[in-house]
Order: structure tokens, then sequence, then C-alpha cells
């Protein structure tokens, strides 16, 4: 930790500071300039991390060091770390990708779709059970019917299969019937529902919240590490700014940052992102060409009539063909898909 | 709804526009014009609201033309809605002001900040004992124990409590020791967790999601409202914003917009709005001169070693003195403290 | 500058990073730390300015310690600065409100305005001649017809005049009818027209840009001041979110955090923050609460038929009113209008 | 236009607002439902631009139906535009890369920049003469002598160039100089000089501003057609987000958005978006994949040198392979570099 201190900060100020981080058991270097004086924390920073440095008499800055995630770190770890989900390998060089309706509807429908999807090269199958809705007026999701129903597809497919999990109430059925639990956005600093995935073995998609930096969404991760749950998932799925002609704003590079920052894997979900069936492949083959290790599309074999998010679903076919061409740029880029 | 068609849309596409209408049971009004054929939807809006219709062949954009909030909207209810919270009316002409630290630390202490605030005019007690921390290495609060602290600092002067609910696990526990719920802002969109308060009788207290629209915020109202409890307090927190030279940006216009669109009480948090404690007073005044029924502002004995939030908290000589400008400010508006 | 290395840079990196600092004339301290090797840069920081270390290998942070800028900073001049434009002086205890129309539209209908607002308690008179809008089909401004109204309302009423500059061609026409010249939102980082204005000795009212920091701002004000004109005003008026209620989201604590970073006086436009008449009147007395030392508010003598902002115009009555409102509130923040 | 009144508007209020579409000349329909009155102006919708009907009483929103831009739109030119800059085609199939350093900071530097990238296969050579820069106190270009410098380095290789703009008493110098006039930023909405462009010949690239929705970038370019030139180049640069991890945030979805609301060429230009040298190759493949026309791509012989931007240059020798690469994605995607 650096400390600033205001031009006109007094001696007093300054010892009184030095003290502080004295007391929490760090070395003290003291660098009076001209313009400013400089106080360094030498030591276990985060032992200074709940100190309110910048409240304190005199101090005009206090700027951390040290990163505040460690067990996601590529410091930690430096090689890229993959798991395996029913026979599907995670985080290695072949891109996946996850397809699936919105939400589960009925157990015909999705056995249909999981079919047609896994003809088409995905490798995970997608599905919502519990929705977590904007209006209480809209469908919820059919709940453990729903996840029954996955399971059923499974059964027919062989496809390992994802779900969201929204209450910590749920997590005993959700791990008996699905291969990957996913955290959504509006839950990524849902602490609670954190530290209940973190205590089982499951693997887990976490969502990237529409306003979190990617700072806070390695930090929720960390949560889900720190119980000792490291197969995790990132999945950037768009985050909220002033433009409106998409449903979110795509932060494509947050997935070099992120492969960068953490040795965990990447996805990037470009159908929530946008919100437009008509966008979803453009933005696809960018994720793909940008480093993505896998995507998370949704498939409805019929939209019109979909109960959630029909707007920016493909229909199967469209589905084939987008993934002809994301193969092709998987290639490009040196992967397969 | 409005559907507006492209410029180009065929016959064959506005009538599959028109079919889906009639399909949910609403009458439709077809208007051709020179630059665009547009298509009214005349009846309950509310069973199209699945419908994808911009993702339909020739459709340029849906614009719904009903507010999609009811029971929580000033249309359903004219007056200001009111409601007494252990002998303190909220809503009404009275500006209230809910003080306390960030977290509950210790009996005593509490105990010596509840006298202090309420001899300065607070109404209700704050203190969390369950907090929501981006780091999982950070203090998570006292958890049952620090509920029974806040009811001892109850019985010690009377000041009603508020604290903030996690999980739905917990909505028992905290129904019985506190007197009014708070859903943090990260939980705004913890739709679980609305449902859960929405069937107590308690009191709510929602914070508004730091990238949450004013339109979600109150979607996300009508959540508990459904359930029967309509006993619900907003509280404008700061956004998120490009700014850094704040924790948050005080979306001070969030106010008299909600004023306008809903019945119930509106309060501001400006302790989380700047995350500076020097900063909190002449926010503070802006949010009653607004006209914000009430305030929510931390306070703490000695926010040098507070074990959260230190850096934004009042101490109690100066929590005191802002209470008495705050009255003047009151009195300015038309209203008292 | 301080600048933390990667955990596994090499010494020759480090070494190549002093060397940069060396060479750039400052001194250096390297302080080699279990968990990272820090360097600190003493001296001259502006020299080190255009230097990417971040960009250097083995280096992970390049932190700036002092402000970038001077001349227009509290740290340069610790007392607030007033000055006085045709009579009236701007940022000491009186709350000064400029109003008029968005754009002058005829002389007759500014001169009707011009008394209103005066007798309302305005201090000086705005009226836009060259408008910036969105598209290139709207109403432009009268040019110099619209000053040339301008100087009239000024010899009807002894208001001093406010006008927006859009183009550095415009300077001297400027100059000769106006008393105060308006950089707007869109020209914030215009640094031709800065400059232009700089040269000048005409009082700037500075507006914030619409994604612009508050550091940002500050620094446009200081290529203003860095030219020899020191008499700015700093102008509020809302940046742009997420939130789509309002226009804009005033940044309400931008206000104190200005008060603190510079000497020069801070104004508020509700007007253009909020986007809606009605709004205008709760946002401005929070604007005064805050501590503003101005407002500058629209007014229309009949908004329906204005050719610009209707929709945020207040009619003489309502302004009249709204005067009296914010002298109450003044008066209880210890100022006067 | 739909107007949609307040559920308790009154007939008079309704009338009032038919009467002033009437009064503007176009055709009214009135449709009243039970939960609320719509109006429909059925006519030339840019008579009615400059009308607040928002304000008017009684009345709760209006929605425009049309399009503000015209010239600028894929409605009016339905294929894609191209145009010949010095011999390079933009718009067709051929991806396009312009590539250069930030600032022209010599002339054999600039040549042997030139060189290199021509040799990498850039088609279009850039460097600022004219530099907007935050700080009054950092390198504000060269000026003229930096327009001669690029004029040699285009004598020396046959690269057309491109160049900033930032005051309108340049335009002459500029367009004696360049192929391509850039409008920065920054400038997005600085009229009166898309109005100056807009009288000349030149191509002009237009780049988004910071916080401008594609709408607003489209209104601007409208500017600049609505003049009589049509050579327009949009350029994605990067929007202004909460997130601090790059400069900026590209938004890669804006690509696909323009390419169908526009028959003008999109670029993009990673190396703004980004701020880091390491990022700007993945983004880049990126902006390939999701449809871009161009890039925009800093190259500098010694970034750690550089006078302007350094960080988030590419060595010629890194930007020979990135150019490779993207040869591959371009042709995943159908098209050529």
């Amino acid at each position: 930790m650096i400390i600033v201190l205001r031009k006109d900060a007094t001696d007093a100020e300054i010892e009184h500071v030095v003290e502080k981080i004295k007391n929490a058991g760090l070395a003290v270097h003291v660098s009076k300039g001209k313009e400013r004086t400089i106080i360094g924390a030498i030591g276990d920073e985060e032992k200074l991390a709940s100190l309110p440095f910048e409240a304190l008499p005199g101090v005009e800055k206090a700027m951390p060091i040290l990163k505040p995630y460690k067990l996601v770190s590529r410091e930690f770890r430096k090689e890229n770390t993959t798991f395996n989900v029913g026979g599907v390998v995670i985080g290695d060089n072949a891109v996946r990708v996850i397809a699936g309706p919105c939400s589960v509807e009925g157990e015909e429908l999705l056995i249909e779709t999981a079919k047609s999807v896994k003809a088409a090269g995905a490798t995970v199958l997608r599905g919502g059970a519990f929705k977590p809705r904007t209006s209480p007026y809209d469908f919820q999701g059919l709940g453990l019917e729903g996840l029954k129903y996955l399971a059923a597809a499974k059964r027919a497919t062989g496809l390992p299969l994802i779900s969201e999990l929204m209450d910590p109430r749920d997590v005993e059925m959700m791990c008996e019937h699905v291969d990957i639990i996913q955290i959504g956005a509006r839950n990524m600093q849902n602490f609670r529902l954190l530290k209940e995935v973190g205590m089982t073995k499951k693997p887990v998609l976490l969502k990237r919240g529409l306003s979190a930096t990617i700072k806070e969404l390695l930090m929720s991760a960390e949560y889900i590490a720190a119980q000792g749950n490291s197969t995790i998932i990132f999945c950037e799925r768009g985050i909220r700014t002033f433009e409106t002609a998409t449903r979110n704003t795509l932060d494509i590079s947050a997935v070099p940052v992120l492969k960068e920052e953490t040795h965990l894997p990447v996805f990037v979900d470009p159908s929530h992102a946008v919100g437009r069936w008509d966008l979803v492949a453009p933005v696809a083959k960018a994720a793909v060409a940008v480093g993505a290790d896998g995507l998370m599309i949704e498939v409805h074999q019929d939209p019109e009539n979909a109960l959630c998010d029909g707007a920016q679903s493909l229909k199967p076919g469209k589905f084939a063909v987008l993934m002809e061409e994301l193969k092709k740029v998987a290639v490009a880029v040196g992967r397969t898909i």
C-alpha cells in the first residue's frame, strides 16, 4: 500500500498514518519529497484492507499495490486450468459451445433441440429451470420439472447439462441433476450463493454482473475458490452502458484481460450481450477470434413462441450454419471447435 | 403495444404480426402510412409481454404503451402511502433519518452509537449483521450475534431497527429481530429474496442496484408487492458511472421521478453514494431539498477502527451538527425532521 | 510517480525503468519487497507524463502521485476566486441565477423574458445565438442577429449576457456582444476553442462534457487558464449514464468535489440535467443545498412553441415561484440569492 | 409520431395535442383505449421535431416512428457505398488497414514507419499533425510541419494519408496535404467542423464520441452528408464505461448494427479502444471477424520514446505478425486483406 499525503499534511498526521501501519504489523517507509510525502507499507497488504486510510486527516489517497484475488489469479497458477465435464474438457485448445433454449418449456421440445445442437457440434446443453425475470408476472421457469426434462435430454443425447441456480436452498437438487451450475449476472454478488456452490464439487459458470468490473468478477470467483471449488468458468455476457441499440454492450476486450489475469477458462454469451438473433453470429465469431475458450448460445426450435428471450434465440438451422462459420474462425486463430 | 413495420415489410409479414396479436386475444388496428405501416394492439398488453415482436420478419420495433408495474404505481394509488414502524411514521411530511454503523461490531459500542444518534434526532437504528463484501477475506458480519446486539440497542433506546437480509434462509430469524428488512443493492434483482420478504408483513427498504434503471427498481418492488407486502421504502444510494471521484454517482433526480411514479416513500443513502465522510453532509442536504422522505446515514463512534466502510462514516458529533443543518433545509422545503 | 513491477520482473527490467526515470532528470527510490518491487520517481512528475511506463517489460502499473491541474487547483490558490461580470459578483456568498431561453428567437420575446427573469431575481441573461443540435435539420440559431437581440435585451434590463461559442472564428464577435462566453458540453474538449477563449479576458462558463470525468473538466479549465484567463466558472449539467428516465444524470456530488479541488466558482444547470420542466425545481433546490455558487435555468414565455428545448423550459410564472423557494433553501445553508 | 396520453388526460388536453399536430400540417388518428388514449401523427414527422409533446399537459410520452438520419441510412441506399482514396478502394470486400504513429514526430522516422507498415500490408498511412491532448502541457503536434512530413512519406511510399482536423480554420491546409480527413472522438459533435468537411470533397473518417450513441454517430455523419459530402467512413474506437481495465470499452456489436443502419463503410480502431499494445492483436482479430471494413492501428518504431500513446503502439515487427494473423481471420469470414 502506498499512501500519499496532502501537501499541507502535518508531522503529527504523518506519524498517525505510520502508527496505523505499524499497529497492523507491517513495516513502513516514509519518503518526504518536495511536493508530497509518501508512505509505503511493506508486508501483508491484506491486513490493511479494512483500514480507511483515505479518511485519515492529512491523507490524499491510498493506493493498493497487490491484487486482491489470489486463488483464481494467473500469479497463483501459471498454466491454464482445464477440467472435465461429463467427458468434455473445458479450458484446452478446443473452443466449446454450450447451446440450448433460454428456459426449459417441455420434454419433447427440449430433446429435439438437444439433438439438433449436438448434431451441429455443441457439447453442452443449456436450459433454465429457474428463471430470473425482471417482472413478477413473467414466466418463472418449470423448476424441478424442468430439471427432470433436462435429465431426460441428457439421457437421450449424452450431452452434459448446465442450468442456473438462484437460491441456496436449491443447491442439492441442482447438483443431482446438472453437470455445471450457472450463476447468473444478477447473482454475481449474491455472496451466499457463491459460498454454497464453493462448497460443492460441481463446475460453476460465473456470469459477469451487468455493472461488475473485471476485478469484481474475479473477486466473486475468489469467493467460490476460497471454499475449495476451483472448477470455475468465467462468462462475459455484456455490460450495461448508455447504448441502447443492443440489449447490453459486449466487452470483447474483457476476454484477453481475463486470460491474462486468471488461469481459469473464459466463455462468452453473445445471445444475452446483443439481445437480437441477427447479431449473434457476427459477435460469436468475434468472441472466437478474440480468444474465448467457449460460447454459450441460445437456440430454440420456435423462437416466435418461446416463453423467454425469443428475440435473441437462433433456430437450429441458423445455429448449424453458424457452427460451420465458427469452425473456420477457430482454425484461423489456431484452435478447434 | 405499437408495432412499427420496416419500410419494405410485405403484406404477409404484416398479416403475420396481426395474427400473433389476435391469437393473444387483443384487437388490432393497422395504419398504413406513406413511410411505414404501424400496427396497434388494443387490450391487455400483459398478454403480449413474452412475444418477441422485434424478432418477427418485417418488424422494425415494438413499443409498449403501458407501464409494467402496477401495485407500486402512482396510478394504482394516488395518495402517498404511509406506514408505522415501531412508532415512527414513514412517508408523511416528516423526513426520517436512519442512522448507525455499517456493521454491528459489539454490543456496548452499538448501544453507545444508538444513544448518540437518537439524541441527535435519528428515529431508526441501522446496523449490518450480515455483510455483503466484495472480498471473501473481509469481515462478513457477526450474524445472529449481531442481531442480538441490535435487539439490545433497541431495548436501551426504543429505536426501531433495520438490518440487511442476504439469504432466504434467514428471513424468519431476521423478522424476529428487526423492524425493517433491508434488501441491499447487490440483491435488488435477487428475485427469490424479494418473494420471501413479500410473504412477510415486515416493512422492506429496497436499495437500488448499482446499474438498475428506475423502472427495474420499481419492478423489483412489484415482486414484493405481488406477494402481498406493500410496506416498501425505496432507497436511492448511487449508481455506477464512469466517474471515480466518488464511490458511486448519486442520481438525485431519481427522487422526484420516483415520487411521481410511485405512492411509496423514497429515501436516500448519501453515505454509500459518495463513499467519503466529508461529502456526506452536502449531499444529505441536497437529498432533503430534492424531496426525499428520509435518509440513511452511517455513523460510527470511531471510524478509523471500523471493520467496514470507515471512510464514509460520520462521528456522532459531526452527525449531530448535520442533523441541525438538515432541519433548516427541511423547513425551507416545507417539511420537518 | 510510483511504478509497481510484476512479481516476475527481472533485474534488467527493473534497471531499464530506473534508467528511464533518471534520463528524465528525476531521482529514483527502489524498494524490493517480498511480493513486488516498487520504484518511486522523485522530482518533477510532469517530465514523465509522456513516458509509457505501463508498456515497459516487467511493469504492472504506474501510478501518478500529483494532480495534473495546477492553475485551477485549490492547492494553487486557497481562497475562493471571485470576479465581477457587468456589476454582478460571481463566486462569493450569493448564489447567482442565470436565466433565459435556450435559443434567442426574436427581439421582443427576448426582452420580455429578460424583464421577467430580472424581476424574479435572475442576475444574468442567457440565450443561444449559435446552437449545437444533434440533427442538421433542426434550428441552428440566429447567429449574429441573435447576438444583437441579446444586446438589446441588455440595454433594456441592464442584465449582463451569456451565450455559447461554437467556433474559434466567432470569438471576436462574441466578445463584442456578451459578458460571459459559454463553452458547451460537446465542446469541453475542443481544445482549440479553449485556447481561443483563454486568450481573451472574458469570463468563461465551462460546461462538463457528457462523459467527462471531473479531472478532465479541470484539465479543460487548465487549458483556458494556461493562456492567461482565470475567470472560469465550472458548470455541472448532468452526465450520460444508463438511466433514461431523465435526459442526463445530474452528478450532484460533483459540486462539493469541485469546490474542494478548485478555487473557481461552480454552477449547476438543472434544465439540461433533467430535460423535463417539472423536475427542474426540485433539482435546482438540491443544487443550492449542496453548495453550488450559481444556477443556469431555461425560461421561455411560451415553451410549447419554443424552437429548442421547450420540454425543459419553465414559464416566467413558475420561474418566479422557484426563485422564492430557492431563496429559502439558500438561507438554510447560510447563503443568499 | 405516436403520442400516449396519461390515463387521466382530459378531452381538452387530447384536443390540444390534436391541434398541435394539425397545425404542423400532419393528419391525426386518435385511438381511445380502455387504459390509454393514443394519438398517431401521420405525415412528415420532421415537422414535429421541435414540438415538445412530452411537456404538454396530459401527455405521458411521445415516440417517434421514423429514424432521424436519411442520407446516410441503408434505407436511402441499399448497396454498400465504396470510394477510391488514392488508389485504395474503401468499403468493398477487402478489409483495409490504416497504420502509422499516433503523432508525426520527425520526417525520417515517419518514412521508415510508412515503409514498414506498407511492407506488412497496410494501405493508408496515419499520423497526427494536430493532437487533441487532455493536458495543455502535453505535446500538441507539429502542425503544418507534420503535414509536410506526411506528404514526404506519401511520396516515398505511395500510401494515401489520413490525419486529424481539429479546427475549421485548418480545413484548406488539411485538404491540400491529406487524402482522408479524420474527425476525432472529442469532435464528433463539433458541428461547425462537420459542416466544414461536409463542404469539401475529401473522404472523412468520423470517429465515434466517447459517450455517443450509434444514433448520434449517424446524425453527425448526416451533418457531413447534408452539405454534399457522402464519402464518410465510420470508426468505432471504444466508448466510455465504468470498466477501467482498458482505456475504453470497444463496442464490438456496433459494427454489425452500423452495417445494418448505413450503406457507408465501418472501421474499428483497436489501439484507442484498449490502450494497451498487448491487447491490440486479439481485439483487431475480433474486429475483422465481426465484419469491419477496415482497421486503424497505431504503429511506432520505438514506442518507449513516442511523444504520444506509446503504451498502445505496436512495433513494426509485431504489426507484421498481426497482419499475417488478420489475413487468416479475413479469409475465415469470406474477405481479404
